[in-house]
Protein backbone atom coordinates (compact mmCIF):
# COMPACT_ATOMS: atom_id res chain seq x y z
CA UNK A 1 0.00 0.00 0.00
CA UNK A 2 1.01 3.36 -1.06
CA UNK A 3 1.37 5.90 1.85
CA UNK A 4 0.35 8.88 -0.46
CA UNK A 5 -2.81 7.16 -2.75
CA UNK A 6 -2.50 9.54 -5.01
CA UNK A 7 1.50 8.82 -6.48
CA UNK A 8 1.09 7.68 -9.71
CA UNK A 9 4.26 5.73 -9.17
CA UNK A 10 2.66 3.40 -7.21
CA UNK A 11 1.61 0.31 -8.72
CA UNK A 12 -1.86 -0.30 -9.41
CA UNK A 13 -3.11 -3.58 -8.06
CA UNK A 14 -5.58 -5.39 -10.84
CA UNK A 15 -7.25 -8.64 -10.74
CA UNK A 16 -5.14 -11.36 -12.35
CA UNK A 17 -6.54 -11.54 -15.74
CA UNK A 18 -7.56 -15.05 -15.92
CA UNK A 19 -9.95 -14.24 -12.78
CA UNK A 20 -11.36 -11.57 -14.37
CA UNK A 21 -11.57 -13.25 -18.32
CA UNK A 22 -12.80 -17.02 -17.12
CA UNK A 23 -15.89 -15.53 -15.51
CA UNK A 24 -16.70 -13.13 -18.45
CA UNK A 25 -16.59 -16.31 -20.86
CA UNK A 26 -18.63 -17.83 -18.61
CA UNK A 27 -21.35 -14.82 -19.00
CA UNK A 28 -21.51 -14.20 -22.37
CA UNK A 29 -21.79 -18.31 -23.12
CA UNK A 30 -24.15 -17.99 -20.43
CA UNK A 31 -25.76 -15.19 -23.20
CA UNK A 32 -25.69 -17.34 -26.24
CA UNK A 33 -27.48 -19.87 -24.64
CA UNK A 34 -31.04 -18.11 -25.07
CA UNK A 35 -30.18 -17.30 -29.03
CA UNK A 36 -29.73 -20.67 -29.69
CA UNK A 37 -32.64 -22.39 -27.78
CA UNK A 38 -34.90 -20.43 -30.05
CA UNK A 39 -33.08 -21.80 -32.92
CA UNK A 40 -32.69 -24.88 -31.75
CA UNK A 41 -29.17 -25.27 -32.04
CA UNK A 42 -26.99 -26.42 -29.73
CA UNK A 43 -23.60 -24.93 -28.67
CA UNK A 44 -21.34 -27.22 -30.40
CA UNK A 45 -24.05 -27.60 -33.55
CA UNK A 46 -23.41 -23.47 -33.79
CA UNK A 47 -19.43 -23.91 -33.89
CA UNK A 48 -20.23 -26.30 -36.65
CA UNK A 49 -22.28 -23.62 -38.86
CA UNK A 50 -19.87 -21.06 -38.19
CA UNK A 51 -16.63 -23.49 -39.40
CA UNK A 52 -18.29 -24.85 -42.40
CA UNK A 53 -19.25 -21.62 -43.33
CA UNK A 54 -15.52 -20.40 -43.08
CA UNK A 55 -14.55 -23.23 -45.25
CA UNK A 56 -16.04 -26.78 -45.74
CA UNK A 57 -14.28 -29.39 -44.02
CA UNK A 58 -13.16 -33.01 -45.49
CA UNK A 59 -13.71 -35.25 -42.70
CA UNK A 60 -15.92 -35.07 -39.33
CA UNK A 61 -12.55 -35.96 -37.79
CA UNK A 62 -11.18 -32.54 -39.19
CA UNK A 63 -14.05 -31.08 -38.48
CA UNK A 64 -13.78 -32.28 -34.61
CA UNK A 65 -10.54 -31.39 -34.26
CA UNK A 66 -11.15 -27.66 -36.02
CA UNK A 67 -13.72 -26.84 -33.38
CA UNK A 68 -12.03 -28.43 -30.44
CA UNK A 69 -14.80 -31.02 -30.35
CA UNK A 70 -15.30 -34.72 -29.16
CA UNK A 71 -15.46 -36.76 -32.34
CA UNK A 72 -18.07 -38.88 -31.04
CA UNK A 73 -20.28 -36.76 -29.58
CA UNK A 74 -20.59 -34.36 -32.80
CA UNK A 75 -21.90 -37.31 -34.81
CA UNK A 76 -24.96 -37.02 -33.72
CA UNK A 77 -24.94 -32.87 -33.76
CA UNK A 78 -24.23 -33.87 -37.35
CA UNK A 79 -26.66 -36.26 -38.01
CA UNK A 80 -29.19 -33.85 -36.86
CA UNK A 81 -28.06 -30.79 -39.36
CA UNK A 82 -28.05 -33.07 -41.61
CA UNK A 83 -31.52 -34.24 -41.62
CA UNK A 84 -32.47 -30.29 -40.80
CA UNK A 85 -30.94 -29.19 -44.06
CA UNK A 86 -28.56 -27.04 -42.98
CA UNK A 87 -25.18 -28.91 -43.63
CA UNK A 88 -24.84 -31.56 -46.71
CA UNK A 89 -22.31 -34.52 -46.67
CA UNK A 90 -20.88 -35.60 -50.10
CA UNK A 91 -18.38 -38.07 -51.40
CA UNK A 92 -14.89 -36.18 -52.07
CA UNK A 93 -14.66 -35.94 -55.42
CA UNK A 94 -10.96 -36.37 -54.79
CA UNK A 95 -11.16 -38.86 -52.06
CA UNK A 96 -13.63 -41.27 -52.60
CA UNK A 97 -13.74 -42.55 -48.79
CA UNK A 98 -14.08 -38.95 -47.32
CA UNK A 99 -17.35 -37.29 -47.43
CA UNK A 100 -16.95 -33.33 -47.98
CA UNK A 101 -18.85 -31.32 -45.19
CA UNK A 102 -20.44 -27.95 -46.14
CA UNK A 103 -22.92 -25.62 -45.14
CA UNK A 104 -26.56 -25.65 -47.48
CA UNK A 105 -27.98 -22.00 -48.32
CA UNK A 106 -30.64 -22.70 -45.11
CA UNK A 107 -27.75 -23.33 -43.09
CA UNK A 108 -25.71 -20.11 -43.88
CA UNK A 109 -28.89 -18.39 -43.37
CA UNK A 110 -28.90 -19.56 -40.12
CA UNK A 111 -25.84 -19.54 -39.04
CA UNK A 112 -25.60 -15.30 -40.00
CA UNK A 113 -29.63 -14.76 -38.00
CA UNK A 114 -27.95 -16.62 -35.09
CA UNK A 115 -24.69 -15.01 -35.15
CA UNK A 116 -26.48 -11.48 -35.91
CA UNK A 117 -28.70 -11.97 -32.89
CA UNK A 118 -26.03 -13.08 -30.69
CA UNK A 119 -23.79 -9.85 -31.35
CA UNK A 120 -26.39 -7.60 -31.46
CA UNK A 121 -26.66 -8.15 -27.11
CA UNK A 122 -23.02 -7.94 -27.34
CA UNK A 123 -23.10 -4.69 -29.06
CA UNK A 124 -25.53 -3.45 -26.27
CA UNK A 125 -22.99 -4.84 -23.58
CA UNK A 126 -20.17 -3.33 -25.58
CA UNK A 127 -21.80 -0.07 -25.68
CA UNK A 128 -21.77 0.32 -21.87
CA UNK A 129 -17.86 1.06 -22.46
CA UNK A 130 -16.43 4.55 -23.10
CA UNK A 131 -16.11 4.48 -27.67
CA UNK A 132 -12.05 4.27 -26.83
CA UNK A 133 -12.13 1.51 -24.36
CA UNK A 134 -14.75 -0.67 -26.64
CA UNK A 135 -12.25 -0.54 -29.46
CA UNK A 136 -9.28 -1.46 -27.42
CA UNK A 137 -10.86 -4.00 -26.05
CA UNK A 138 -12.05 -5.81 -29.37
CA UNK A 139 -8.53 -5.27 -30.95
CA UNK A 140 -6.80 -6.77 -27.77
CA UNK A 141 -9.53 -9.20 -28.18
CA UNK A 142 -8.84 -10.26 -31.57
CA UNK A 143 -4.56 -10.02 -31.34
CA UNK A 144 -4.60 -11.90 -28.18
CA UNK A 145 -7.01 -14.79 -30.08
CA UNK A 146 -4.24 -15.23 -33.14
CA UNK A 147 -1.36 -16.14 -30.42
CA UNK A 148 -0.92 -19.38 -30.53
CA UNK A 149 -1.38 -21.66 -26.77
CA UNK A 150 2.50 -21.49 -26.36
CA UNK A 151 2.67 -17.33 -27.23
CA UNK A 152 -0.25 -16.67 -24.67
CA UNK A 153 1.66 -18.81 -22.00
CA UNK A 154 4.78 -17.14 -22.55
CA UNK B 1 -19.35 -7.96 -48.25
CA UNK B 2 -19.34 -4.08 -48.75
CA UNK B 3 -18.07 -3.62 -52.22
CA UNK B 4 -15.70 -1.22 -51.35
CA UNK B 5 -13.04 -2.95 -48.57
CA UNK B 6 -12.33 0.49 -47.48
CA UNK B 7 -15.89 1.98 -47.13
CA UNK B 8 -15.94 2.61 -43.08
CA UNK B 9 -19.72 2.46 -42.93
CA UNK B 10 -19.92 -1.29 -43.63
CA UNK B 11 -20.22 -3.25 -40.97
CA UNK B 12 -16.94 -4.90 -39.84
CA UNK B 13 -16.94 -8.78 -39.11
CA UNK B 14 -15.48 -10.11 -36.11
CA UNK B 15 -15.56 -13.31 -34.31
CA UNK B 16 -18.15 -13.66 -31.29
CA UNK B 17 -17.17 -12.20 -28.15
CA UNK B 18 -17.52 -15.76 -26.30
CA UNK B 19 -15.38 -17.31 -29.43
CA UNK B 20 -12.55 -15.15 -28.00
CA UNK B 21 -13.04 -14.88 -24.64
CA UNK B 22 -13.60 -18.55 -23.54
CA UNK B 23 -10.39 -19.64 -25.19
CA UNK B 24 -8.27 -16.94 -23.89
CA UNK B 25 -9.61 -17.55 -20.72
CA UNK B 26 -8.83 -21.28 -21.03
CA UNK B 27 -5.30 -19.98 -22.11
CA UNK B 28 -4.72 -17.53 -18.92
CA UNK B 29 -5.65 -20.67 -16.84
CA UNK B 30 -2.95 -22.73 -18.07
CA UNK B 31 -0.22 -20.03 -18.09
CA UNK B 32 -0.89 -19.72 -14.13
CA UNK B 33 -0.38 -23.27 -13.55
CA UNK B 34 3.11 -23.71 -13.78
CA UNK B 35 3.71 -20.72 -11.66
CA UNK B 36 0.84 -22.39 -8.74
CA UNK B 37 2.65 -25.81 -8.99
CA UNK B 38 6.00 -24.10 -8.32
CA UNK B 39 4.15 -22.98 -5.04
CA UNK B 40 2.62 -26.30 -4.52
CA UNK B 41 -0.72 -25.04 -4.40
CA UNK B 42 -3.99 -25.98 -6.15
CA UNK B 43 -6.03 -23.07 -8.49
CA UNK B 44 -8.65 -23.54 -5.32
CA UNK B 45 -5.99 -23.35 -3.00
CA UNK B 46 -4.58 -19.79 -4.79
CA UNK B 47 -8.32 -18.43 -4.68
CA UNK B 48 -8.46 -19.29 -1.25
CA UNK B 49 -5.36 -17.38 -0.37
CA UNK B 50 -6.94 -14.24 -2.63
CA UNK B 51 -10.58 -13.86 -0.98
CA UNK B 52 -8.96 -14.60 2.39
CA UNK B 53 -6.65 -11.07 1.78
CA UNK B 54 -9.15 -9.31 0.47
CA UNK B 55 -11.14 -9.94 3.92
CA UNK B 56 -11.67 -12.56 6.61
CA UNK B 57 -14.58 -15.21 5.86
CA UNK B 58 -16.58 -16.19 8.84
CA UNK B 59 -17.34 -19.84 7.70
CA UNK B 60 -16.26 -22.57 5.39
CA UNK B 61 -19.85 -22.40 3.63
CA UNK B 62 -19.35 -18.32 3.17
CA UNK B 63 -15.62 -18.79 1.55
CA UNK B 64 -17.24 -21.44 -0.48
CA UNK B 65 -19.99 -19.20 -1.93
CA UNK B 66 -17.53 -16.40 -2.16
CA UNK B 67 -15.47 -17.98 -5.02
CA UNK B 68 -17.90 -20.25 -5.89
CA UNK B 69 -15.95 -23.22 -4.75
CA UNK B 70 -17.85 -26.39 -3.66
CA UNK B 71 -18.33 -27.09 -0.19
CA UNK B 72 -17.14 -30.06 0.23
CA UNK B 73 -14.24 -30.17 -2.33
CA UNK B 74 -13.16 -26.96 0.22
CA UNK B 75 -12.90 -28.96 3.09
CA UNK B 76 -9.27 -30.34 1.76
CA UNK B 77 -7.73 -27.44 0.67
CA UNK B 78 -8.49 -25.90 3.47
CA UNK B 79 -6.81 -28.22 5.71
CA UNK B 80 -3.78 -28.46 3.71
CA UNK B 81 -3.52 -24.22 3.56
CA UNK B 82 -3.68 -24.66 7.64
CA UNK B 83 -1.34 -27.42 8.03
CA UNK B 84 1.07 -25.39 6.15
CA UNK B 85 0.58 -22.30 8.14
CA UNK B 86 -0.96 -20.19 5.21
CA UNK B 87 -4.37 -19.27 6.77
CA UNK B 88 -5.86 -19.88 10.49
CA UNK B 89 -8.69 -20.93 11.85
CA UNK B 90 -9.85 -19.32 14.95
CA UNK B 91 -13.20 -19.61 17.08
CA UNK B 92 -15.58 -16.24 16.21
CA UNK B 93 -15.68 -13.73 19.19
CA UNK B 94 -18.90 -12.94 18.11
CA UNK B 95 -20.18 -16.71 17.60
CA UNK B 96 -18.59 -19.20 19.44
CA UNK B 97 -20.12 -21.80 16.29
CA UNK B 98 -18.26 -19.81 13.57
CA UNK B 99 -14.72 -20.47 12.83
CA UNK B 100 -12.99 -17.09 11.48
CA UNK B 101 -10.88 -17.88 8.51
CA UNK B 102 -8.08 -15.76 7.76
CA UNK B 103 -4.46 -15.01 6.30
CA UNK B 104 -1.07 -16.19 8.04
CA UNK B 105 1.43 -12.93 7.74
CA UNK B 106 3.31 -16.29 5.59
CA UNK B 107 -0.06 -17.26 3.90
CA UNK B 108 -0.24 -13.34 2.47
CA UNK B 109 3.29 -13.54 1.51
CA UNK B 110 2.86 -16.73 -0.53
CA UNK B 111 -0.08 -15.10 -2.39
CA UNK B 112 1.47 -12.06 -2.91
CA UNK B 113 4.69 -13.98 -4.46
CA UNK B 114 2.25 -15.69 -6.30
CA UNK B 115 0.34 -13.20 -7.88
CA UNK B 116 3.51 -11.19 -8.26
CA UNK B 117 4.65 -13.98 -10.77
CA UNK B 118 1.63 -14.86 -12.46
CA UNK B 119 1.14 -10.86 -13.36
CA UNK B 120 4.63 -10.72 -14.46
CA UNK B 121 3.73 -13.06 -16.98
CA UNK B 122 0.86 -11.56 -17.92
CA UNK B 123 2.54 -8.16 -18.52
CA UNK B 124 4.91 -9.82 -21.11
CA UNK B 125 1.51 -10.94 -22.75
CA UNK B 126 -0.16 -7.37 -22.51
CA UNK B 127 3.50 -5.81 -23.49
CA UNK B 128 2.63 -7.29 -27.43
CA UNK B 129 -0.33 -5.15 -27.41
CA UNK B 130 -0.02 -1.27 -28.09
CA UNK B 131 -0.25 0.66 -25.34
CA UNK B 132 -3.88 2.21 -26.03
CA UNK B 133 -5.37 -1.27 -26.81
CA UNK B 134 -3.38 -2.45 -23.84
CA UNK B 135 -5.57 0.03 -21.59
CA UNK B 136 -8.50 -0.10 -23.01
CA UNK B 137 -8.76 -3.91 -23.03
CA UNK B 138 -7.48 -3.60 -19.10
CA UNK B 139 -10.22 -0.93 -18.26
CA UNK B 140 -13.19 -2.78 -20.11
CA UNK B 141 -12.07 -5.90 -18.68
CA UNK B 142 -12.48 -4.39 -15.35
CA UNK B 143 -16.13 -2.95 -16.20
CA UNK B 144 -17.37 -5.67 -17.40
CA UNK B 145 -16.32 -8.05 -14.64
CA UNK B 146 -18.17 -5.40 -11.88
CA UNK B 147 -21.02 -6.12 -14.30
CA UNK B 148 -23.38 -8.66 -12.48
CA UNK B 149 -24.63 -11.78 -14.56
CA UNK B 150 -28.05 -10.64 -15.50
CA UNK B 151 -26.41 -7.46 -17.03
CA UNK B 152 -23.53 -9.05 -18.94
CA UNK B 153 -26.37 -11.40 -20.05
CA UNK B 154 -28.95 -8.14 -21.10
Amino acid sequence: MSENPADDAAPVARPDLAAMVVPLGRALVAAELPVLRAHDLAMWAYAVLLRLDAEPMRSQAALAQAIGADKTRLIGILDDLAQRGLIRREPDPSDRRARLLSLTAEGHRVRTAVQSAIQEREERLLARLPEADRRGFLRALQALSALSAAELGG
